[in-house]
Parts: structure tokens; C-alpha cells; sequence
């Protein structure tokens, strides 16, 4: 008995170590890569990426410097993914809207991308905050910078077809349209909180209202 | 005469040093306490505020750290009469706004306000790129934060009372549309250069021509 105890409680020691040391070997549980990289972005965006570094985060997640090398590869792929996360979201709303339902007009298409846009920016917070940030310091920054533009690109053809099919104002050049359009949508990354007073449907259909009906009563 | 000579040269040896050594001592020539706010308010620009040390502002502007000590008493000093320089400039243009006209609507002076913030903007661009992305980290922060919501909340009162005449549409709470107004008008910030293809003059009428008639073709 004594010794089956003692067995029993030197094996419960062992498990307890086995636990503890788990995550210095692989991680925390609970903590996967999702959770590694969301929690990396609340960092970088509340002291910049730049000047954050491995131990920061280590210590942000209470986890070791070779825990976090157990999820990810290095700083700057935590950076890409976020950055990837964000522009993926972008892109796909905007590529929906170009080569959407023909029989709508390119005002309808743009308006919904409008609305989807912001959908994307509060579902995503973290990571476009993250992204309306960056100034290509780097060889990923230049490469999301990129992304970006390309993102601009088709918005202002699509502002552009709405210009030429007569319903959008012509009186403001469609480049200044395309910048105040989409600078009216990323602003609201500077105030938004999901748990706010504002809904989020309510709120890109404000944002939407505001720029394409204007705040004056009809 | 030779004495009078040797002492005319010896004074002007000494008007010499003393031109020389002023630099050392005084800052540089051709630096005032406005240039170096200016060019400091660059460098925190673009490496951030708390990455960017004396030294740094030092070698930026090819002074040594005494010299720079001369103009400021200190960093925070700087970022203090940077934030200044932002939020006297668009208090001022609220409080006249507010204080306007009483035979002008409260929908003109509002739009009033936000074509002359989007001149200060522009006319203090990096001063107020720096206000706004004031986070609030040391109690020169703090106090600014509190000024820009003060700021925020005489507007939000002007937005009310328009809301109020009956002339800005009641679809959208007014705390949101003044969100989404003034949000517009700073996103400018992001992108805007003075050098750039569009007016300073043309860029406020744009905006308030987006936001309070829309972009949709009358």
C-alpha cells in the first residue's frame, strides 16, 4: 500500500511535470496558432510592430520565446499572416462585386462593396487595423503595400463605372471619390468596438448612406 | 593705429569664435525653435513618438543633443507644442463656427466647420497626424486626449442642433454621424499631400459636397 501510494503520487508528480514542461516543449493548451497570432496583433497594434519583439509577445501570452517558435516561424510571419488575413478578406469582397450580377449597376456593385468593406474591417479589426498601418519598412510591408494598391486599383475602376454609366456625381474626379470613399470606410477602424452601441449592419448602412445620399434631410 | 588695428582685428577674431562657437551653444544658424519642432514632428511621425529618443532628433536634425536643448527643454516639450499647435487650430475653427453668425443654419455652420478643419488638416498635417495617433501614454497625451474630446463634443453639439432644425436627416443617430463626419475629414491624413494633384480648396468642397449631398448624381 505504502508503496503504491507512493508510486501513485511519485506518477501523479511525473504527469504534473509532464504538464508543466508541455509548454515550454509545444505551447500552452488552449493556445493554438489562432490563438498566438490574435493575441500578437492586439500587441503590435497597442506598441507597433516594429517595436515589439519576440519576448514582448513571449511575455504578452505567458508563454517561453521556444513556445512561440513551437507555432509560428518568426515575427515577421505572425506580421504576414495578419496582414494576409486582412487583405484576403478585402479582396474577395471586392472580386465578388466586380464580377458580380451583371444586371446590377455598378453604383448597386459599389455600394455593396461599400457595406461589405466595413463588415470585413469589424470582423477583422485586429488585422486591418494592423494593415492601414503599415509603411513598408520591410520585405512583407512592401508586399502587402502591393496587395493594397492592387485592392485600390479595382475599387477606382469600379468607382470609374459608375461615373461613366451617369450615376455617380461627376463634379470630383473619380481618383478623389475612390480616396474619400474608402478613407470614409478605413476611419472607422480608429473608433469602432464590437461591444459598443453601434450595430455593425447599422453601421455600413450609415456609412453608405452618408456617402452615397449625403447627411442633408431630402 | 596699430593698436588700434591689433584691437579691431582681435575683436573681430572674437565677433568670429563667438559666431562659431554659438552653434555649438545655440543651436545651429538658420535653426529656430520652429524648425526644430517641425523637423522633430517628422522624425516622431515617421518612427513613432516613444521609438524616437534625443539622439535620434539629434542626428536627424545634424545638431548635437545640447544644441537641441537649447531650443526645448525636452522631448515631451516638443510633442507637447506639437499637439498644441493642432488643437488651438481646430478649436479655434469650432469656436467660431459655434459662435458664428446666428443668421447662418446650424447645417451651414457645420458645414463651415468641416471645410475649415479640412484646412487646418491640411495647413497642419503633421501636427495633427501626430494628435491622432496620440494613444494617451504620458499626461502630456492624456491632456491632449482631453482637448480632442472636448473638442468632439462641441461638435457633436453642432451636429445636434442641426439635427434639431430639422435640416441633417434623423436615419442616423447624430453621435454616429458626427463619428462618421469627422472621421471622413481625417482620413485625409492618411493619403493627402500638399504637393499632390488636388487643391487644398477643391479637397474641402469634396468633402463636404460627399457628405452632406453625397455622391450619388443629383
Amino acid at each position: 500500500m505504502h508503496g503504491v501510494s507512493a508510486a501513485s503520487w511519485q506518477h501523479g508528480v511525473v504527469s504534473k511535470q509532464a504538464e508543466e514542461s508541455a509548454p515550454a516543449r509545444r505551447g500552452r493548451p488552449g493556445y493554438n496558432q489562432a490563438t498566438v497570432l490574435r493575441r500578437s496583433v492586439e500587441l503590435f497594434n497597442r506598441q507597433g510592430y516594429d517595436a515589439t519583439s519576440v519576448g514582448d509577445l513571449a511575455k504578452h501570452l505567458g508563454l517561453t520565446k521556444s513556445a512561440i517558435y513551437h507555432h509560428v516561424a518568426s515575427k515577421e510571419a505572425l506580421l504576414a499572416a495578419a496582414l494576409d488575413e486582412a487583405l484576403d478578406g478585402l479582396n474577395d469582397t471586392i472580386d465578388r462585386a466586380v464580377s458580380g450580377d451583371p444586371a446590377h449597376s455598378a453604383l448597386q456593385r459599389l455600394r455593396s462593396v461599400v457595406e461589405q468593406s466595413v463588415g470585413i474591417l469589424v470582423d477583422h479589426q485586429p488585422a486591418v487595423t494592423l494593415l492601414l498601418r503599415v509603411r513598408g519598412n520591410s520585405d512583407v510591408e512592401v508586399a502587402a503595400l502591393r496587395r493594397r494598391r492592387l485592392i485600390d486599383e479595382k475599387l477606382a475602376t469600379l468607382v470609374q463605372a459608375a461615373v461613366d454609366e451617369g450615376s455617380l456625381r461627376d463634379d470630383i474626379p473619380p481618383d478623389l471619390i475612390s480616396r474619400l470613399l474608402f478613407g470614409t470606410v478605413n476611419s472607422v477602424i480608429e473608433w469602432y468596438r464590437p461591444d459598443g452601441p453601434v450595430d455593425r449592419a447599422d453601421l455600413a448602412r450609415a456609412i453608405s448612406t452618408l456617402a452615397f445620399e449625403g447627411l442633408t434631410k431630402p
